[in-house]
């Protein structure tokens, strides 16, 4: 089943019109996932996807049987007839079957260059809409906020996350030596038991001795997870493909003063930011405000304080500072917090040498009100 | 430690050289994965590499801690000064110090379209080189064949695999209602157990009533996994990024005459094939043999019959039929086999209600003789 509705579905269908577009294309594989392949036709993975301006939507997937099984669009074509390349496929459809001699395409802002090319060269009646960003941008928005369906694969997957939280405690408590890795595996089949379809993401698990680092190579290691001082996990589980997102920050042993600092500083922030959500508020407000607080404890946070939960862990909105530069302030514009959306809000505060503490939760606002679908809190041990 | 030779490296810089292509530049992010990042600098993800034609090479990393760690390159440049945007930095480095108003610039063929369109929006002096697919393909060609450093790994992730295939006997034999997804925990597992870095790819675990199906999706279910008939199970292990790539036909019970013919076929195929690989031989032909063998059977076998292993599970070389549509042919040069290639061959019978059968075993050439670093074969139990 397809996730879009049929009125988001006409906003595309009108800006296919608007900007002259014959079809919009999307094309998902194994070099190259675009999740929304899955968001408008409903078949998950492996394919290519085309919706004329007129409405109609054609797939031409890799496994056939999967198409007919998930898929909601008017035609399945079998590219088996062109030896299963796509290419030649869309070149039968837009020369023969279509008629078309010219053909405006509008593709993905994450489609590759070759493709593009190559394209180019095997049809050459294809003329490609200038502005891809836009067609990416226009489906992020689009997907920011999320229908009834979306949002019980949402809250299930956080329901799980929760879940897990508890394991992870009991794991701190009764395996002191416990390696990073080892906590991830558990993590990994927790998720699985509790009927996650799978992780959302590598889990992060990095004692104090690393919880300092943006971006911890590899995401878990053999060390010891249980060393002194601030650490964190970071994790989430998929269902239905649609993701959670969790982070506790963890102590072990007696805390020095800056650790209590860096704990004290990242609730603060993470309590005023949550306190701000509501229905218009300005997201680069709510990141302003968190990133103030830690700057005011000597902190800096580089990078967005939240961030969207959809069919990717990184979906819309990004709640984030605003853009600095001549160019991207161009192409900014203010967001705010809208009815249906789901994103996280995670503050930290990190230091070489004391560790690094993330206090991350998952938000869904709904019928106006805030809802908080995940439980993580600091835990001491 | 970048894996490239100083002679590939060279080969390389002829390429920039003839093509008149200033810069080379390689991007890895979260929406677009390129191994080449790896390969061509040792830094292992979410950074921008440029290689001048002149030989200099440059690196833009999200985490310079990271980079500095893992990287060889002659500068490592840091995008904080510029809000973390690798296309402000790269403005600054092409028209402050470069100095340059017109650039040519190479990209990799998976380059997003998105990306050339905002770089050419924000950077007006650069000009695309083309032809990324050539690129691309130069590439692919220079890790077709690998160097000691990594064949290394490549043995190591080959028998990390092969010695998760008694874990596995084992399963077979002593948990008769265990789920493929049971299966699939335990082959990650033992694979991290063994020293593996990862698995290689999600492993796929498929009972005898979904073995038929080319594309199982979830990739392991909750079924039993020891249903009668023809299953398999297809998995590896991933050690410092080199893959390896396993698939084991494993039959329950007693199979029927048709079972026992697709088994028969399979590894008819499978044997055929591997005594031809030599030194000079044409891929085309190792596939064509196998699929002949198959097709008297009565089997269709609509994928290639090997592929490398690398950086990626699907590396260089294909082997693969002979395109039969125009614009492939023109593309198409005949490929064989050759000193310091690493690949797949697997072939396999399927047919909906008997299952599936496929052998699959890792192949190394090296120094003039096929050495088999896999040891996968038929389980009856």
């Amino acid at each position: 089943m397809r996730a879009i509705t049929e009125e988001k579905f006409e906003l595309i269908l009108k800006f296919l019109e608007e900007n002259k577009i014959d079809v919009l294309l999307i094309t998902d594989s194994e070099n190259s996932r675009n999740v929304n392949l899955q968001y408008l036709s409903g078949h998950p993975t492996d394919a290519t996807m085309l919706i004329k301006s007129s409405g109609e939507s054609f797939l031409i997937p890799w496994d056939i049987a999967l198409a007919e099984k998930h898929s909601e669009v008017e035609e399945i074509i079998n590219p088996a007839n062109f030896s299963f390349n796509t290419l030649l496929t869309l070149k039968d459809l837009f020369e023969n079957r279509w008629k078309k001699s010219e053909i405006m395409v509008g593709v993905h802002s994450m489609t590759s260059y070759g493709y593009i090319v190559k394209m180019k060269a095997l049809i050459p009646g294809v003329k490609f809409f200038e502005e891809p960003i836009q067609i990416g941008q226009l489906l992020q928005e689009l997907r920011a906020t999320k229908t009834e369906f979306e949002i019980k694969s949402l809250i299930k997957a956080a329901e799980i996350g929760t879940k897990t939280i508890n394991d992870i405690r009991e794991f701190c408590m009764n395996s002191p030596n416990g390696t990073e890795k080892e906590l991830s595996f558990l993590v990994r089949k927790k998720i699985a038991d509790y009927g996650g379809d799978d992780i959302a993401f590598e889990t992060l698990v990095a004692n104090s001795s690393r919880a300092h680092e943006l971006h911890q190579y590899p995401f878990a290691s053999d060390q010891k997870f249980g060393l002194p001082g601030l650490a964190l996990i970071d994790f989430g589980a998929k269902c239905q493909g649609y993701h959670s997102d969790i982070t506790i920050p963890i102590s072990f042993g007696k805390l020095s003063d800056e650790q209590n600092k860096m704990r004290e500083f990242t609730i603060n922030a993470y309590e005023t930011a949550i306190e701000m959500i509501d229905i218009g508020v300005a997201l680069w407000k709510i990141h302003d405000t968190a990133e103030q607080i830690l700057k005011k404890g000597g902190y800096s946070m580089p990078y967005a304080l939240g961030h969207g939960l959809g069919l990717t862990e990184h979906d819309s909105p990004i709640i984030s500072r605003k853009p600095t530069d001549e160019y991207s302030k161009k192409h900014w514009k203010e967001e705010t917090i809208q009815d249906g959306m789901v994103f996280t809000i995670e503050p930290g505060a990190y230091k070489q040498g004391l560790g690094g503490q993330r206090l991350e939760n998952d938000f869904l606002i709904r019928n106006g009100k805030v809802e908080l679908i995940t439980k993580s809190e600091p835990l001491e041990f």
